[in-house]
């Protein structure tokens, strides 16, 4: 028997304490596979009193970051503070105080990746970060080792669980964005802030840390496109459903050549792909890579336990030892990246645009003519009849125009945008979607 | 640079000549990935002459399987020679002579695996497999690594591509068994002797790596339940379809209270099921382990490029040393199972059944009775309409008899279907389908 590899848990909310429940209630398991026991020789806590859901070693609990950053004998330290700061002073004073570190601060990495990694080579240590994306899909295993023959061309996915599964209710069961928004929050699958969920933020950060493993290239969410779908409404899933498709928030990142188009938005999906029907809570991943083809993962996304898996074979990995020879050879947070974005407006797609016009003659022949004059051409266009006009009315009703186009520049699409809204004839609001090839 | 890792291929069939082509072409790739270059020092083949797809160094090509196992320089073999002799004697010398080994030859690792690990484990050697199943999908690194916190509860997988090709044929086109095989023969989804993969035996050798894997129980094909898919008839495609379901080979492993539930067999998959819909030569796993639940991969199952895909990936892991530490970890082949497998005729299932019985009063009684009397409950009966009797025939005209069963034990089908034998309303063939839960 192996000497024990003594951990602290910095942070023991939700995903902390399943971890600690992993530890504690499987002892035999982990050791087995670890080749040593695992101990948590502290777990760091902001509240000494609140009542926990799990037994830790008597002395164990503090709500001093210092003991475990000064204790010696801490070997691995696991991250799960969340967002920026503190946890990117803790995590750099974890590393410089000798420790390996696992996290699933994906923020964090996004933002600060490339320090942290950097002061992690510096000092010799290691970083991993399987539960930053996926929770439950062991992706940055699938990226950074089985396909290590591949060049990964691309990668769609389904990132985040909370608006996977609010795009589920609204499909499903009818339900306007925010009853199904309140509905996830009632059932734990949102927070009471859901906005860097709903917003695309979450997924932009997850996607980041992907495109980094995959393409070496580090990308701010500024850089690429990312929306949410706050905004959606209860027609645009009715519309997309009419025309044989289902609303993702698709995250994406593709190799064009030597550049990279990268996206996080609502996105039309076939209702036939795969990715259309990933439904509720789950997360979804289609890697392509040059030699393989395409692997598909799916599970779920996010939870204690699935998240407290990832974290914990994370910590098996660096008993093991296979952690610090993975983390040595993955080529991440290049400096000069091999694969640089594509400038966000050269980035193509086919589009679906949902149109508040007038109905009057004459309109969809300037709506047409300003998309035909930006080269954009159009492969459906549909008027659903409008509703009938109250007797004596005198303003002019308005109606939707849906429209799908053919495949065209962000750029063409936006300078189009621009002239519609000169057109006194086109109303707010206007809903314009990407849809997947 | 670290020094480059000599290697030998044994046998440049269609993998081996893919993993070559992989090493040659993209050098800086795998240099980069591996830490150091890889270089294939020899390759041994049958025939000399033979023109190959692949430029090797010179001198590189020997058919002298000696020429690799008394040249110390060579650190790695990968055995893709297949077949279980001498694909055996070959694997143990060279383990005896101190070299990691990479295979793909599921038949050998099933028939002989426990030999071979152990002489690995007695010899310090490594043996890597992650190309023996499902070749496209990293599913021994999911098992052995990704999920190190779970107990594995149930495996559900679609692990032979040619019998998913000849489905998929026979459900979207309606072909014959016969024509569908046929066309995967012409398209090279299935081989000149088809036997191995449609009577099951390739499915049951990969689910039984499986098992050993994640339940460290060694099983042989004839302890489970292993059949195929050869004696399928158009009419049950087209029933399952007309019930709600798709025909699927399915190789299933569940662990039920301490015991193992093993089959490969014809299984009806309700069609909203994700396993229900990979169609074509893919392969697909659903694992679903204690702690994160429910985890789905899916790709293509072989081929050159996939299997050569797996096979690099396993070259790298040992040029990085992660394999090592990764083999001597898995708790592989162990003498006392932890986990055994239950008697089959206790295993439980649901039941397809198609009957061709005598179109006459009581044989409706009969049938049913005999079921009953054997504790069989029936979900769901149909006896579609008869065909018309021609004028003046004085035949008893036979018609089918489509039945579905609730959860029974094979034993007791087994028993019930003795007695339908001696029914002599009951006529030859009779098709018996398991049905997924």
């Amino acid at each position: 028997m192996n000497s024990p590899l003594p951990i602290a848990i910095i942070g023991l909310g939700n995903v902390g304490t399943g971890v600690a429940k992993i530890l504690t209630q499987h002892p035999e398991r982990i050791t087995q596979r670890a080749g040593r026991p695992i101990e948590i020789r502290r777990a760091v806590v902001r509240d000494l009193k609140k009542s926990r859901d799990v037994e830790l070693p008597a002395g164990g609990l503090t709500d001093d970051i210092q003991s475990v950053i000064n204790d010696p004998k801490i070997k691995v330290a696991v991250e799960l503070m969340g967002g920026i700061h503190p946890a990117r002073e803790v995590m750099l004073a974890l590393l410089e105080a000798g420790k390996d570190v696992v996290t699933a601060n994906k923020a964090l990495l996004c933002v600060h990746g490339d320090e942290i990694f950097a002061a992690a080579k510096r000092l010799g240590r290691t970083v991993c970060f399987e539960a930053a994306v996926a929770g439950g899909i062991p992706i940055i295993a699938a990226v950074g080792q089985s396909m290590a023959a591949n060049q990964i061309l691309g990668i769609q996915a389904i990132l985040n669980g909370t608006t996977n599964y609010i795009l589920t209710e609204m499909l499903f069961r009818g339900q306007s964005y925010a009853d199904a928004l309140r509905d996830a929050q009632t059932l734990g699958y949102a927070e009471a802030d859901p906005t860097l969920d709903v917003n695309g933020t979450d997924a932009a950060q997850k996607l980041g840390i992907l495109a980094q493993l995959a393409f070496g290239t580090k990308v701010s969410a500024t850089e690429f496109h990312v929306t949410g779908i706050d905004k959606l409404e209860q027609v645009d899933i009715k519309h997309a459903t009419d025309l044989g498709y289902v609303i993702k928030l698709l995250a994406s990142v593709k190799l064009v050549k030597t550049r990279l188009e990268m996206s996080v938005r609502a996105t039309l999906i076939r209702r036939d792909r795969p990715l259309a029907q990933i439904h509720g809570p789950f997360n979804a991943i289609l890697l392509d890579g040059d030699v393989v083809g395409n692997v598909w993962y799916s599970g779920r996304g996010a939870g204690q336990l699935p998240t407290a898996s990832a974290v914990t074979a994370d910590i098996i990995d660096l008993a093991i030892g296979r952690a610090q020879l993975t983390f040595a050879q993955l080529d991440l947070w290049r400096t000069t990246p091999e694969f640089p974005l594509i400038d966000p407006l050269q980035a193509s797609s086919r589009y679906f645009l949902r149109l508040s016009v007038e109905d009057r003659p004459n309109v969809m022949a300037e709506v047409t003519g300003i998309l035909g004059r930006h080269g954009i051409s159009l492969a459906t266009i549909i008027q659903p009849e409008a509703p009938e006009v109250e007797a004596g009315s005198t303003a002019v009703p308005i109606v939707p125009l849906i429209i799908m186009t053919h495949r065209t520049t962000a750029g063409s699409l936006a300078a189009a945008e621009r002239d519609l809204d000169r057109l006194g004839s086109v109303r707010s609001p206007r809903m314009v979607l990407a849809v997947a090839d």
